[in-house]
């Protein structure tokens, strides 16, 4: 079912100041959360092999509730500037794509800045666009930096696995083994030379409530008793949400190789949001890219959220296959529905 | 009692490509809620008379859940298009400052796209800054006018009001009075001339916990029963909030006159957070601003949360008292704490 939504066209990035990828970062717990470690816990009639076959899923990470969000937000952002041999009071704007904060308000990204004792008032601000909010945040600081900020860091990702150990009534079977905790952070300073080529976001509001999480007001209008399963993830649909995904990538890629005056063999590498091990070679057999161009990191981190396509990018450099001058495709796609991408010289 | 936090300098617009404010609008809920209402309802032990000497509110907007949140925000994105006469299809981007959604995701602008009936896949994502989310969109506009983008919806504030109206166990008398539900709306375009002179933001990370909503993971960590105060804001020493908003907004605006090369009588009009009158007046006292060049809607519609500036504005506007070509100071401050400001030609 294709969707009745018309993507807009994309516009040329109007930089004068440009932007380049400083380092990367990440904080996974070391908790390791098998399959057949949810079937026990929760009694479930599953085989860890089913679960395999069906999602692509072995194994997840989820936190043992030692640590706040805004803590593991800070130990992602620490390996990232210590990367790049920048302190936090020489950020000039922190953004983190949230999935659930520490609080609904303030910011979680404050509080991350409380957690790294940082001595200065660095604007700071959460946002939140579901798995796609890695590629807003990107989107925003070649922004931020082409008009004045010298470095700008982002976050996103988040901690889904405490809903789950919350001692709930009802498991949601279909989404008790998708997700995953994990926090990605990306640091981007102002260069000389053009890195980023182009930059694409659009949203399909008609896939509004296929997939979302319960936690605001719609709770109480529906006079809803309030439990612990309103901090997950609630899908209807998954296979309209994976056929909008495969749809939005390629009107995504297609605009920004336009825009980037590219084909897709120009392409060395992509980063991309992997819901599933599936979705991820759906995505990139619908856009003829080999598997060995691409990485997932699913089968052993599950749905981080918008940490997805992030910790697939820091994979790729952290394994030394993604070399400096290489060209990225980074892509999200994720509930509400909103999806986008970026095209950079890394 | 000062903050020990270390205020940013501010950085001059690196802006080659020129943002001006359309027009604004707002939502406003019909149902009026005076003190005496609240004091009947929840049988309190307190005055009219003495919740109109300590914060200086009469009456506030509550929704009567007929409209879901994103509906509101709706009205007034469409009352600000239909002011500008720009379609929601020529919109570019939309930024919504929420403080509770629909949804905790998808974000709540994409509903309100949904809403509009839009055809068009633009993109959209909600941030989150408490009070001083407005400032945040604002600022975020300029940046995204400068790099391309033509026009750009932002909305700001929320519906509060149905937490307390939810059958709730324990009503906190300390913030039952202060909130009230509404919306506002402002449509930035493209402009020949230079309107913002400049821009500036700042977060306090002493003052995180100091006023926040719970609704986050913290309640998980806690192991707290889930029940409706968890949506509302909980303010645990109001003094503190009071003497750090002020002290904010006098950092916040030697910093932005620094960076216009404006002084203090240069300013025709002031539309800021007043999270009370007395606030209100406080800051306008600290700052030397003779109250006459500013408006506060608080006694009649309470805190709107990011929307109160914003409505501020739209009051000055609408009452005919700014006017184009004059110079405003637009500023907020709110729970992080986040606080900052602009000042345009309007």
């Amino acid at each position: 079912m294709k969707t009745t939504i018309k993507y807009p066209p994309i516009s040329d990035l109007h930089v004068t100041r440009y932007s380049k990828i400083l380092s990367t970062g990440s904080y996974l717990p070391d908790n390791i959360v098998t399959n057949e470690d949810i079937i026990k816990r929760y009694n479930l009639i599953a085989t860890d092999r089913a679960v395999r076959y069906s999602i692509g899923i072995s194994e997840r990470r989820w936190e043992n509730k030692n640590l706040d969000v805004s803590d593991c937000v800070a130990l992602a952002a620490k390996q990232c500037l210590e990367r790049a041999n920048i302190s936090i009071e020489q950020v000039d704007r922190i953004i983190y794509s949230k999935l659930l904060g520490d609080y609904n308000v303030p910011a979680t990204a404050i509080g991350m800045l409380k957690k790294l004792n940082a001595k200065n008032g660095i604007p700071a601000f959460d946002l939140t666009a579901a798995c796609s909010g890695f590629i807003h945040a990107m989107d925003m600081a070649i922004r931020y930096i082409d008009s004045g900020d010298d470095y700008v860091l982002i976050l996103g990702g988040g901690l889904t696995s405490w809903a789950l150990a919350n001692d709930f009534n009802k498991i949601d079977t279909r989404t008790v083994f998708l997700m995953g905790d994990g926090i990605a952070a990306m640091l981007l300073g102002v260069s000389k030379e053009k890195h980023f080529l182009s930059s694409y976001i659009q949203t399909d509001n008609t896939h509004y409530e296929v997939g979302y999480m319960p936690l605001g007001l719609s709770l109480l209008n529906s006079k809803e008793s309030l439990s612990s399963d309103m901090f997950g993830m609630k899908i209807d649909n998954g296979r309209i949400l994976n056929e909008n995904a495969i749809e939005s990538a390629v009107v995504t890629v297609n605009r920004l190789l336009e825009s980037s005056k590219l084909t897709i063999d120009d392409i060395d590498f992509v980063a991309t949001s992997d819901q599933t091990t599936q979705l991820w070679e759906g995505q990139l057999k619908a856009l003829n890219i080999p598997l060995e161009k691409s990485v997932s990191l699913f089968h052993k981190q599950g749905n981080t959220a918008s940490a997805m396509s992030a910790l697939n990018l820091d994979e790729l450099i952290n394994s030394g296959r993604l070399k400096r001058g290489m060209t990225v495709l980074m892509m999200a796609h994720g509930a509400g529905a909103s999806g986008g991408g970026v095209i950079f010289k890394y």
